[in-house]
């Protein structure tokens, strides 16, 4: 396996992160390059609902990934074994991404070569809520043992996700976790947000996920 | 059930939060009362643990207990109901509690009247860690759904805690989680870090916890 690339990122100095994620859709758009912000817990599955996805989406689109993370390439490593081209971001600390940090990721990874590009935040579910990167789409995964109250409790992370991924319904039987109450507490935080049960280890749920992920990826890069 | 009181914390706007949490561990030195820093990520099991600690520990010691929340007072709740004194801790969307609102907290609760006081931090691996409280002790959860690589990731957290508890141990059977690698790469990020693993849905594991938590509260309230 090659080295994995690793980019130390930088916060912005300007204020205005919100008109500096406009223009990278923008640009985003031109290249015809579909970038998602994928969210979560510390744990939750990110990584490795990525590698499934870029092997069973890979053959049909090119699929970028950027591996956010405090200190550590342990996920760049598993996405490159996986077959996608990965680099790492190292935030220095930083909880979150803004879009400056995102582009400059984007520069390095070299998106108009890409489909799809995935942004791995990092595991967190307060800050990377807070900041928009540029994506198309901002994703979120929660896992089965975090438990049904999550939406209560981090209300704009559910607020600013067009898609929520509820991980590990393997283990359903050893939880309690209510389905049916966290799919209405997300609604509650965003009543168009689309909702797929899955579970990466397995993969279960992923046709209906990956319908949803191969629709958007089309519409975008078509200039719907 | 009581209405739980929910205080609205707000950010010091002095800079030397290392010097604010020196002060508060002093006061609460000579008030005789035990700060405990509680962290996770969200849904690790912050709240089980604590309301578990309290049935076993209320009868021998004066606890109250500080939940700090993005937004919601689901936890507060549950600990008030557990037998506890709670207040409930606003963050206004901060991602973690410095010293300056970790002592608003502590006197809207009066912690001169407790033996034990823990404040149980925002679900998040990250910003809490560069946060200090003013805690005597700073104590994180790891559960076994998050995964045995979370030291790797997240270094600072397990740096700047005393105890891990690694919870969820009934589930291990359903996870690809490793103890022994766990174990290595916390000692890796601190030596002296004590780890127990438990169960807060069974009570698994919690009397090694107990022991080491009566015997830290009765050391620092005698001065030791």
């Amino acid at each position: 396996m090659d080295k994995v690339r690793v980019i130390e990122v930088k916060q912005s100095i300007f204020a205005d992160n919100n008109a500096h994620a406009d223009r990278l859709r923008a640009r985003l758009r031109s290249e015809k390059s579909f970038l998602v912000n994928l969210m979560s817990s510390p744990g939750a599955g990110k990584t490795t609902t990525l590698a499934r996805t870029i092997a069973d989406l890979g053959g049909e689109m090119r699929i970028g990934v950027m591996e956010a993370d405090i200190d550590s390439t342990v996920d760049a490593e598993a996405i490159a074994a996986a077959g996608a081209h990965a680099i790492q971001l190292h935030t220095g600390g930083m909880c979150h991404l803004d879009a400056a940090m995102t582009e400059q990721g984007l520069d390095e990874l070299g998106s108009a070569d890409f489909d799809l590009v995935v942004l791995e935040n990092v595991g967190n579910l307060v800050c990377p809520a807070e900041f928009d990167t540029g994506a198309a789409k901002n994703v979120a995964i929660l896992s089965v043992p975090e438990g049904h109250d999550k939406p209560l409790k981090y209300p704009l992370m559910f607020q600013v996700c067009h898609a929520l991924l509820i991980n590990k319904i393997d283990v359903l039987p050893y939880f309690d976790f209510d389905m049916d109450k966290v799919v209405s507490y997300a609604k509650m935080r965003n009543p168009s947000i689309r909702i797929f049960p899955i579970c990466a280890k397995t993969g279960e749920g992923f046709d209906a996920w990956e319908d949803w992920l191969r629709e958007q990826t089309a519409a975008w890069n078509s200039g719907e």
